[in-house]
């Protein structure tokens, strides 16, 4: 004889704070778990309010909301067979004083079942759980058809205690809801403890994550089920919503009931697995997810940016044309005297391919009406040394540029996009308020090294999740040609710094192995050049704080991740 | 018989990540100690490294160098009867794993004598010590000299459940180590707890506090001693550095020890407790304590800003002057067609009122050349709608001025002050890229009417740290007209928003008070206007996102306390 459990796994893009429309989602999710004859359909971790919401997880009204959704989605369930688990906050009554966790709530029969709070509670990088949740005691699980299910959220999957506790548990298999948001590398760890997870309680697991951007942070979805074994027996889709549907199947012999707890079987139903995709192609699809999220969930359709003729704006309006289609992105060259003839050509024929007429407008007169005005005042002031000087000359012209876009942004209500990569941003190479200038940087925490790659396996691929099937849409000179800012006559990126390469290895030292200047020295780099650049980047950390929002792509981005002092004396 | 120890208690201005002068200063007042014949010195809260270090203090090679600066201290301890108790991060390992402890110290001997661990790491509001630190298990003391100390750290005072543990001790008396921010009210409140320990242990209680700004928090010192029965024995300066010595004496009476362990008594000497002051004081001074320290700490000696003629910059110009010194502000009027003369007149007569000649610079001819090239633009657009190239046009100007100032910050090397209150950021009404741009914001966190009753009681009194000793500065006419923008044609900032008396009021339930609109409008204020302050909040998280920090005042600024999703649909 045989139990089985038909579910439906359901990886969607819940929007934060909109408890309505998640409702919605939830709801209509559900009905096609029950068309499709399901016992169980699982969602991800906070379902109801999307995550991270930050602050409002403070609120009491907030959570209380929540709360009032879940039971008004738990009387679908009052004459379908169908169960559901679901992520909430909520809040329970201790002491007299209020308690918010961050749970799993199970569904069935028109009833709130049980309640599974999150036990381990991230607050390390980007996360800040303790700062609002609890953590639960224990770890629990449920009877449900004659299975007995375990239940945890995202974090406790992480923690070896918890796995131990489980595998002193009779279960049948275990369900793991997740808000695990993507970075380079993410998903291979996640599979390994997963496995490690499933082969040492020798069971099933169920691993739901969400899919969708939400300000820096991008969920992959990438959900998938493991066997006792540790097999990987289905992969879902990386950056896009998906669902699927397996049976989850005991084998009881009543003869031996206990000696066969453990013979659970899994059996994927009307399912492929070939999900499985390159890294270029994940940061890619990560970098314009949280474009499009970004610029939907705040209620924007259409971008612009300024086309310099380099490879990071073309990079981004590429992006940007994957992320919304080409009839929603505005390009825009604003060239002074010092900008050559051939960025120009470069951004013309970059913006063709991707099918737009690129507006050219010259600031130079902008340009020099400002600098006769500045100049005057520069002449007057003892303070001002003609580096200095040189420097705000090419501010200036940045920020007419920003001062530009600006207001055509906020003529035409369309989201102007930043274009500085990670490495600018680490060395304080962009200008504050000029360039820096926008609601979105979809490269914010690429090193230049990366966007080379990207750029080139751009031409030869078209990611899965894209607006334009077209390639070779960025043009090889854009590719091969010296970066520069162009903001003097005949500047080049490497009068001042090093060769990219050198400097993306130094950086990458510093910021995602928080290296001290001694240790990077000792790894065999120059002296000078690693002080240099360290000094650089200490010292632009106020940019940074200003700076606008941009996908988290590596362990150590600049939003969430890495939180510094601007004020502060240790720079080694 | 009676046993004294004579105590120095040193509130000092440490700073972040400059292990190397905080070490100094810690020599000098142990010097200054030991030459007034003391027993012990008391020093701050992280006195090593400074507070907040938020994520140096995940650098281990961070902490080491701290350590090791403690230990170089303590070598001066060597032949001195002189102890010291200070504060730094420390490491110690357990299971093969680092662990971080902050911590306060007791230095005897040339020795290390006792590690005093946080028991209760804050990681509410501006704090995140669980991200970095763990918890002691248990408090602990020290015999010393005959008296018995216990040792706590800052939020450890404030956890009832370490009280009813002191209570059960035997000691003569507690000290307590901190680095508290200030707020608004935050003196009454540690005095209120610290009075009901000291009556609870009938014990008295050393505070030691820290003075300074850092960033956006303001830590003003007040150090106090309570005595057993609550009486506040000593009051130490707010906002200055300040020293103190007492005794601390315990009478023995050999027949009956441990009856007479209670009779610790306090005597002060050399010194004067006179150091209460008014609201407004505090606020300004913190206000200046945060300006002044931020331009110190990262290294500038000057500062620009921009004055329009209204009452933000009037007060932003005059906390300058107390903050460094006239001689080190400089001032910049860029009129465009729509200022008016009065304006001008009202800017430059506060600019002479602080011996400053004010710059006049007529930027319209910029914005015509602007206006004219976007204007094209706009005519081409069909998306353009008048309203929003009315906005355009408007910030348009204030971005010229920002461009502006930013090139003479950048050429004379002076920070640029941003002069948008509170009101206004969290309405959304300062132009991003315009008047937002600078390197710190003093009036960041002051609401509109907040700002008026400064600008009056500024009028009327000198703080005692200020750099000028000048009153009535601020032309009464400034402070009697209708605020505007002087963005277009006869604007009043009532023209949109209502009155700001009404509009504080409905913004402090929405920020400090976390209300939802319902709540508010219960209150008894226009339903339409509480949806429309509320709209305007938080459709404007972007904007603040991408803000300069300012001293934090209220319980709720926008810097560290208030952390919300840009992208949110969560709206009541």
């Amino acid at each position: 004889m045989s139990i089985a459990n038909k579910l439906y796994i359901s990886q969607i893009n819940n929007w934060v704070g909109d408890i309505e429309e998640n409702g919605k989602k939830v709801i209509s999710e559900y009905k096609k778990a029950v068309a499709n004859n399901c016992d169980l359909i699982i969602f991800p971790e906070m379902t109801i309010c999307g995550y991270p919401c930050d602050d409002l997880w403070q609120k009491k009204y907030f959570i209380k909301k929540c709360q009032n959704k879940v039971l008004e989605i738990a009387n679908n369930t009052i004459s379908n067979k169908c169960s559901i688990i679901l992520g909430s906050p909520t809040i329970d009554h201790y002491n007299k004083k209020d308690i918010f966790y961050n749970s799993a709530i199970f569904l069935s029969n028109g009833e709130v079942k049980k309640i599974f709070n999150k036990r381990n509670l991230p607050n390390y990088g980007v996360f800040d759980e303790k700062r609002y949740f609890e953590p639960a005691q224990f770890l629990s699980n449920i009877e449900y058809n004659q299975q007995t299910i375990a239940v945890i959220v995202c974090e406790d999957m992480w923690e070896r205690k918890n796995i131990l506790l489980l595998k002193e548990q009779i279960l049948d298999f275990l369900i793991v809801i997740n808000s695990s948001p993507y970075s380079i590398d993410k998903h291979q760890n996640r599979l390994q403890v997963a496995k490690q997870i499933a082969t040492t309680i020798n069971k099933p697991l169920v691993y739901v994550n969400q899919i969708g951007g939400q300000d820096s942070l991008i969920f992959d979805g990438s959900s998938f089920v493991i066997d006792k074994n540790g097999e990987i027996i289905l992969q879902m889709k990386s950056f896009a919503e998906d669902y699927a549907i397996i049976d989850i199947i005991k084998n009881i012999d009543n003869q031996n009931l206990s000696e066969n707890r453990n013979q659970s079987e899994l059996i994927i139903n009307n399912y492929v697995n070939n999900f499985t995709i390159d890294q270029e192609d994940q940061i890619y699809s990560a970098c314009i997810v949280g474009l499009r999220d970004y610029v939907y969930k705040n209620g924007f359709k259409k971008v612009i940016l300024g086309m310099s003729g380099g490879i990071d704006s073309a990079l981004v309006a590429t992006m940007a044309c994957d992320a919304l289609g080409s009839e929603n992105v505005e390009l825009y060259a604003l060239p002074t005297r010092f900008n050559s003839d051939q960025s120009i050509i470069d951004a013309t024929a970059c913006a063709k391919n991707l099918n737009i007429d690129l507006n050219i407008i010259s600031i130079d007169s902008l340009f020099s009406s400002m600098q006769e005005i500045t100049n005057e005042v520069f002449k007057k002031n003892s303070n001002s040394d003609k580096k200095n000087i040189a420097l705000a000359q090419e501010n200036i012209q940045s920020r007419i540029r920003g001062n530009f876009l600006m207001a055509i942004s906020n003529a035409n209500n369309s989201l102007l996009l930043s274009t500085g990569n990670k490495s600018e941003l680490a060395c304080g190479y962009a200008t504050i308020y000029g360039d820096m200038c926008g609601g979105y940087n979809p490269i914010k925490d690429l090193y230049k090294t990366q966007i080379y790659k990207l750029a080139k396996w751009r031409n030869l691929k078209v990611p899965s999740i894209s607006n334009l099937s077209k390639k070779n849409v960025i043009p090889n000179n854009i590719i091969i040609k010296a970066p520069s800012a162009e903001l003097r006559e005949n500047q080049k990126d490497s009068d001042s710094l090093p060769e990219y390469d050198i400097l993306d290895q130094i950086l990458y030292c510093l910021i995602e192995e928080e290296k001290s200047i001694s240790e990077i020295v000792n790894q065999g780099f120059s002296s000078d050049v690693v002080k240099k650049i360290a000094s650089l980047f200490y010292n632009s950390e106020y940019k940074r704080r200003q700076a606008v929002i941009g996908p988290k792509i590596s362990s150590m981005s600049f939003d969430k991740d890495r939180r510094y002092p601007i004020s502060s004396k240790f720079k080694y």
